[in-house]
């Protein structure tokens, strides 16, 4: 298992409700690729979104978020942590 | 207090040590702008370091990674957590 950041863009004025919403629709879905999302955060104004997630690989962690209807921008593993 | 995450980017073959080094660096003043550094991330792959912080202000959070000699590519408030 790999430590994933994922981003998300064009998430303008999303609201704590919105995303609260569509993290619990990635953690609904998320045992049946063997990811585990472990906190995001959202900048509305920006409108960008960072997810991260512990998963076997970044397919995995995509075909969640495609699923739940937003993919991901970009996906990076973090193999490093401090 | 706000939390941030800022992105530094052309970090390529970033190694542990060098991340650790870095971090602990900015830790090592952060309180004089009322910083907390909370956690980072990288991708040495993509040369892509993500750092949360707390702190009253992007402005302050940039001057320690300035100091530190590593300036953030990007700052966004993340008042949004899940």
């Amino acid at each position: 298992m790999t430590k994933f950041m994922d981003v998300h863009r064009g998430m303008v004025g999303i609201t704590a409700e919105q995303f609260r919403e569509a993290h619990d629709a990635d953690v609904a879905i998320q045992a049946e690729e063997g990811v585990t999302f472990e906190q995001a955060w959202a900048d509305p104004e920006d409108g960008v979104v960072y997810c991260l997630s512990e998963a076997p690989n970044a397919e995995a962690v995509q075909r969640i978020h495609q699923r739940s209807g937003h993919p991901a921008d970009e996906i990076h593993p973090v193999p490093l942590v401090v």
